[in-house]
């Protein structure tokens, strides 16, 4: 079995951290999906696969992408599903991999510059 | 002087994630953005900075949040300074840091999930 999602612990997270200080469990959360996104490679992956078709990409749509090696696109892939940003299934022959839209939008969301630029 | 800011990086990324591919170089900046987010202090400090009054905050605001040396809390900040999430300016005694609202609203809009989750 793959490691669980850590989507029950995002349902809690976060006003925009421009509005109000993170806690520390909020940080510790975030940290980790900011963490699988911090490689090129992985973004890519994401970027494929939420960008594909019917919103789903299965690894021989992915390969050809990458000068990779095929056990080197599955580490990333795992890191990705691990951290709760793709989902896979397989169907047959083929995993395919889906991104997680809320929680996407969970980090949109908690990106929000706010009104912060400008002192009253 | 420090590194200068990847803001003119920033300035043409990028398509929300899930509208279409990233490009290389826009994964790379990208991810250099998103490591400096991969850590639960920096993204405590940020967002401790970005929600302080007026959008500003110097090191004497930030230390006591933190059971950290100031060495640490100034390696944290200098992480933060030189991937372009925030800015440092000296008056007197001390540094005052600001988010660069614009860098964060663009990582905002890059993870906007679109309309990938169902198939057409």
């Amino acid at each position: 079995m793959p490691k669980q999602l850590p989507i029950a612990a995002m349902d809690a997270c976060c006003s925009p951290l421009a509005r109000e200080p993170l806690s520390e469990d909020q940080a510790v959360e975030l940290s980790k999906l900011f963490k699988a996104m911090a490689d090129p490679v992985r973004l890519r992956l994401l970027s494929l696969i939420a960008s594909h078709a019917g919103g789903e990409a299965c690894v021989c749509d992915l390969t050809d992408a990458f000068d990779l090696t095929g056990p080197t696109i599955s580490h990333h892939l795992k890191v990705l599903r691990e951290s709760g940003l793709i989902t896979g299934q397989r169907r047959g022959t083929w995993v395919y991999y889906r991104v997680h839209p809320e929680v996407l939008a969970r980090l949109s969301a908690v990106l929000v510059p706010g009104d912060t630029a400008v002192p009253a």
